[in-house]
């Protein structure tokens, strides 16, 4: 694990000195005079020779962090402010249009239907086509890659595009979609981009480390400039997208969030739509008496309800995904006609929403941010009983129905528009889920408000003053608590108070939100998680609070013992064996198999790449040749033609680049992915696909599931029935052929013979690239530890030792087992024997003193004849 | 390191299952009988029957978190509020005193004076006598708790009793200090008891690793309960006591602080202070137009001089203790006469506040909490030549003076409480710099703003609506400046939300905060960090930001490359010669000298006890018994005596701790620690004391710099000077004594001869503890990432290791030498031969080569005889 990351951190900082060098050492000579030379002759060229050094000097800043996150924060406000003019447009665009027609009620429909359906249909169209990596939230995506795992195509130029423009038009068709989701993934390619463009002027841009902690500040850059909230956008990031958070990466993401927001709110005042900066959907509550002490249950009631009502929305989203997969015959339809399904999602919800219809009893009319307005309004909109009955104005109108009751209309819309959100959020076009969310919440705490303020007309509160009930205030504790229940995250209550400017509500506020956390947490995954399972992204799942097993369920209980390995002294035969027998991607390099020491870890590609090198038609073309020469010549003896050839085949990697090289534009199109399968096999070797688990070989060549070397280097297939599993075939690789008919001379019984020969010489492992340090766990870490290191480093297999014997691997899968039966009350499955040999105290360390001495005898054996050790241990019943 | 933690977990984890079991198999059904027995007589016998039940119940929940939080939340708020009472009645007295006596200015003086100066010297005294450990902040420190290191005392009862009471009486004097710091301290202890307490009822209280998250989210209670600021308390804990923080800790702080927030407000409404729950220090200020996008510039300017500011108070502070220390005269004096020194400055400040004298110029009269309360005022104090002149009402009028300028006290007032606020930080009482910071921040933007409203009376903005400027906004504002530079922390900016009960300075706030936090972190380190540098706790020094040249260093650069080892077949001598030639605290186990395959790492502690225990005179008399014995009677071999004497003792951990128990009681009193070194020794076994590196051999029994292992086991010194060396030398340990007199009749001659043999003998390490996996990093692994692991798991040091084999070994001090050398500009000390062998291209690579080949080289010599190796290399010159 860590030698690979270093290795390229070496790699890169040597490359990077060595530029730098060369930067500072000769740039300046020889551009300085040719520019002088060029501008002495002009009048003003000591102006002109200062301009330039501060071009050189503000190049070299360039490099800075702060300069990055300035740079980012602009364009992500630039970027949020011009999207917020378009979706503002065209929302505006479409009431002109149903304003205009009023005369006629079909016209009406018409327009008021085709609108969005056009607009999403030409959103999910364009997203398809560009880049279909851009679909959807985008924050699991995050979350996946700054676990360290890389989807490359999903910080490129185009899906940049492709989310922008399929953003605006998907939030431009009113319906129920958020933009905070994308907005995370729109930073974090303003990032990558960012970094890239940056990188030409020279700089630590190509640092991955450094990009990742980027990417980290970019998710706050994201919230903070979609909400103008900073502090909630930075807490929000790291509830989202991270398990452990550096704290010095803290500061990162509230300055570039902070300077977005700013610039954000800025751009609005000069854009004259406000007079100074101030909150998004500011409320003016009453600051001396907020709320009473006695409210506190119906807040709590809030929190309870908003915490089921996430966990629901959570569920219901997962099914309609899951149900559009399953149906096959939907399935094949949707794939088919792929653009049917956000047509008809947007016809039936426009449908619905028509005012004129369904609409007027469900605020209808009203877009997403006037519906946010005038659930947050500081007036009680609920009949009182006393002569001074509230006057609906403006916007507000649309709540009001003459033949119904405002809690009508509230219970209508917030039913309506959660199924309505749940299924619009799985229509394929960029689009979050907070934002409807967030509206549901406000409806339901407006309603529990509206109904307080029936109840005690008057106020609770008994003492002089007439305290009346603000069911605003009630409507900003359920968005907060709702929207906290989805994403099980604590930071909606920040970004509530950031979004409507007052923090009086906070108590209520906190306590629903930790209450909705609490039990939305406890029935289902957030809305984030979820999505990352139904993807099959790679993942961990969070620890449960209080469930006290996974301190007693520890590594020697869930490792895989039975692992293959590659000793220092075997021979090709075995590596060919080991690569039969198993699918493991890291294969553990041992001393040899008695001692078991382990040394390093070798990717499975290393050891196919070590085989097929070894056995490739150019080298055994190069042995008759040799062998040739030899027969007319001077003739040595046999084993040290054989051993010169190996040493010349290997002699390294300044070598092999110079043969690869040629090969690079036939294998382009080979690393295509498979449908399943979403993750970029560039890096990351494990292939997180399903289908790779299955008994039909997996046609994704990345994998490496098939055994096939094809794809590394030229030579022909080991297997027999290799066409069947290779879907590319070995005649794809020109070079081969090539050779082939160059020089191949041999039958194919003398091939045969040859390689045999071949399989049983000794491996040279000096060619390959062995991570000299992987992650080691000893067999009595508790799960828990288990699971906090491999969230900190990201790792996603690690060996376990004892006293430098290998003696098990536990990767992902194993803790993802163990975590979930622990999680879900089934009991992990701690195999029966080790459970019960647990119990009997100290044989934790019997164990480790056995280990010890067999390896001290073992020495004392080999290097010490003199002094007989304890030959007859009454301890010799355990396995070797 | 690993092994060392998880070792103990896994104890743990058994000790608790079989506890556990035993819990649910066998405690019901032996109580359930007899107390139905004895309840089914009374009346409502179903009532108590479910009472029990109920209990039972409560009883098994006490082991969740949740219930933890909630008592944590509420014990916290309860001490928080009755210690703000009292805090509040001690200075009413004063006040009343103080008002009282206005006849005699003499005998008002007396009574001003005086009475600060007994409370804070009975402050001090009591808490030297009662718990040294409780004087300061407690940030710190709890900073390096939670980074793994055990401070034992820290967390006590008495020093709890000792920092309560004591920072109760320091508060009431009067004195500009603050009880955050103090807080989060007492928060951790409180956590620690009640962890202790619930342990008696069972449950998971006494793991480790769940420990320290509990301190974390105590830490967050701790400055939530103080402010009233859940989420401020939530994120100032986070940045100021961790590196790397996990997030599924987050919502157990938030839950735990919002629960004591919640407590800590609801008792003032309960007891009549307020009407409502509400923000501590709450502002009115308008929410329309709260500040204009033009008085950023003067927000930007508070920003950075705060930033100066903070800076300057940290030095100032530090400056303070140094010379008190450094100042050898004087620092013998307060040794003596501990408590003159905070009588002194007690006498000096409160001389210096005394209202009818200079006090006059500085509002001496007012208390901390009434100080935030004026400068957070809604009005504009300064004349601004219109006919509603300001009138001074209630406690306002302190800062008026009738021959003085408002801007005069102003600045008088900051200038006065710098000093006096860096002097009185310094008293050894249970104090907290964050409140006298925050007043003082407070009243600097008071000034600024101040002088904006006289400077544009009628506001900056040319619209149709005069908005007046809010110099109240300014204090905010400077406050959470100038707090947070000198903490180095963005969430300032929250607390200050929460505590004024207003976000609509969010903007200015956070634009104010960053600048201040980017210039104080060029200057300085924060002032916990300057402590902790201080009081000289191991701690890590941050990385810098856009210090590129960490990424340029790499481990092999600054790693200990001649390092002692411990072979696996060597003999007592060599541990003997190994102990003699380094300090090292862990010394790494290689298979041989020649391989040096690290195999894991064995404590200096234990192999002090293998040699002890080998050549213990208990050894040596079963030796001598043995031998008559086998004279008298069947005489076997000598070695095969030899070893069976050697498997009886060290047969293993069973056998050791009743060896070792009696001895207990008699070495009670050696762990005693050494002035200077405040870490108690009893697991980390690093003494980070300064005394340690001198020539002089430390008096500290603990720091094992002293060879003689009188501490752990009974045997006589093998230094001839050891009693120069051990101050408590050898006759301290009654058992040795005991054994010399009952049976041993050897001459010191044959004493030295049995020694002498002894150490030829291998080593049996089969009684030792051995950590067998101890960190591993490569040569190639920048500075960076050694950093982050190095923060993320708590490590103090690691080996580097080359596929297998030891090469060197980096720890706390290598990597703090390197990141404060390159964050000072003066560079790493780069080893001029290596940094210019890495210049050259793929030379990592080849090295690597090269060390594979060797091992590859040896097995084939060893293993495989009958196929020659390449024998004569050309790269043979590579050091072994």
């Amino acid at each position: 694990m860590y030698g690979r990351y270093t290795q390229d951190l070496g790699t890169f900082a040597k490359d990077e000195a060595a530029r730098l060098r060369l930067q500072e050492g000769d740039t300046p000579r020889p551009r300085r005079p040719s520019e002088l030379l060029e501008y002495t002759q002009g009048r003003c060229a000591p102006c002109r020779v200062c301009a330039l050094q501060c071009q050189r000097f503000l190049i070299s800043k360039v490099g800075e962090d702060w300069v990055f996150l300035i740079l980012l924060g602009l364009v992500m406000a630039l970027v949020s402010w011009a999207m917020d003019f378009a979706i503002a447009t065209c929302l505006q665009a479409q009431k002109w249009m149903y304003g205009g027609l009023d005369t006629n009620v079909l016209l009406q429909y018409m327009a008021w239907v085709t609108y969005p359906t056009v607009l999403i249909t030409f959103s999910a169209g364009f997203t398809q086509i560009l880049a279909p990596q851009a679909v959807g939230s985008g924050i699991p995506e995050m979350k996946t890659i700054l676990r360290g795992v890389v989807l490359k195509e999903y910080l490129t130029l185009k899906t940049f595009v492709a989310k922008v423009i399929g953003l605006t038009c998907a939030l431009g068709s009113g319906m129920p979609l958020g933009k905070e989701g994308p907005f995370v993934h729109i930073a974090s390619m303003c990032a990558a981009l960012l970094s890239r463009f940056l990188s030409l002027f020279g700089g630590f841009y190509e640092n991955e480390a450094r990009n990742i902690e980027m990417l980290a500040a970019a998710c706050a850059v994201g919230v903070g400039c979609c909400f103008a909230a900073p502090i909630g956008g930075v807490l929000f990031s790291i509830e989202v997208t991270s398990t452990f958070f550096a704290v010095r990466n803290y500061w990162r993401g509230f300055f570039a969030a902070t300077f977005s927001a700013f610039i954000f709110r800025v751009l609005a005042v000069w854009n004259k739509d406000e007079e100074t900066i101030t909150a998004l959907f500011k409320t003016r509550f009453r600051l001396d008496f907020p709320f009473d002490l006695q409210e506190l249950p119906a807040f709590a009631v809030i929190g309870i309800a908003s915490g089921f009502g996430g966990a629901l929305f959570v569920y219901l989203n997962r099914k309609i995904v899951q149900f559009m997969r399953r149906q096959k015959t939907i399935n094949r339809f949707l794939m088919k006609k792929r653009l049917l399904f956000p047509a008809l999602v947007t016809l039936i919800i426009s449908t619905l929403t028509f005012p004129p219809g369904f609409g007027q009893f469900m605020a209808g009319q009203l877009t997403q941010k006037d519906t946010l307005v005038t659930l947050f309004d500081n007036q009680t909109w609920a009949k009182q009983g006393l002569s001074d009955e509230f006057e609906y104005l403006g916007i507000l109108e649309a709540w009001r129905h003459p033949r119904s009751n405002i809690f009508v209309t509230l219970v209508v819309f917030i039913l309506m528009k959660f199924w309505m959100s749940a299924l619009a959020t799985t229509i394929p076009v960029p689009c979050g889920a907070f934002m409807p969310v967030f509206v549901i919440g406000a409806a339901f705490g407006r309603l529990v408000g509206e109904s307080m303020a029936a109840w005690f007309p008057d106020g609770i509160h008994t003492d002089s003053n007439i305290y009346r009930i603000v069911p605003g205030g009630y409507a900003v504790v359920g968005a907060a608590a709702l929207s906290g229940a989805v994403t099980h995250t604590v930071s909606t209550a920040v970004i509530v108070f950031e979004l409507t400017g007052q923090i009086s509500h906070i108590l209520p506020v906190m306590i629903a939100v930790i209450l909705a956390n609490a039990v939305a947490q406890s029935l289902q995954p957030s809305l984030y998680d979820s999505i990352i399972r139904i993807k099959k992204l790679p993942y961990l799942p969070e620890l449960g609070w209080g469930h006290h097993e996974k301190y007693n369920v520890r590594v020697e209980d869930i490792m895989v013992r039975d692992i293959r390995y590659v000793t220092l002294n075997c021979k090709y035969r075995d590596l060919q064996q080991v690569l039969h027998s198993t699918k493991m991607k890291n294969l553990p390099l041992v001393e040899s198999a008695e001692s078991m020491i382990l040394l390093g870890s070798i990717e499975r590609t290393q050891v196919g790449a070590l085989l097929s090198n070894h056995l490739s038609p150019h080298r055994r073309l190069l042995t008759l040749r040799q062998k040739v020469l030899s027969e007319d010549g001077h003739r040595p003896s046999d084993s040290s033609i054989r051993f010169q050839i190996s040493t010349e085949t290997s002699s390294g990697t300044p070598a092999r680049p110079a043969l690869r090289k040629p090969l690079k534009p036939a294998l382009k199109r080979v690393p295509r992915r498979c449908d399943q399968c979403p993750v970029e096999q560039s890096r990351y070797l494990t292939c997180p696909c399903a289908a790779c688990t299955l008994p039909v070989p997996c046609p994704c060549p990345a994998c490496m599931c098939c055994l096939h070397p094809c794809h590394s280097l030229p030579m022909p297939c080991l297997q027999p029935a290799c066409t069947a599993c290779c879907p590319q075939g070995c005649s794809n690789t020109p070079l081969l052929q090539e050779e082939m008919i160059l020089g191949d001379k041999m039958t194919p019984a003398e091939i045969l013979e040859w390689e045999e020969q071949q399989l049983d010489q000794l491996v040279d492992f000096s060619s390959a690239k062995i991570d000299p340090a992987p992650f080691q766990l000893v067999e009595h870490t508790s799960l828990h530890k288990t699971h906090t290191i491999f969230s900190l480093l990201g790792l996603d297999h690690a060996f376990v030792t004892s006293i430098g014997r290998l003696v098990g691997m536990v990767s992902l899968k194993e803790l993802r087992k163990a975590i979930e039966g622990s999680l879900t009350g089934k009991g992990v499955k701690v195999r029966p024997p080790l459970a019960s040999f647990r119990d009997s105290t100290a044989s934790t360390t019997e164990a480790d003193t056995t280990a010890l001495r067999q390896l001290w005898d073992r020495h004392q054996h080999h290097h010490m004849p003199r002094e007989a050790g304890p030959g007859g241990d009454d301890d010799d019943d355990t396995p070797k």
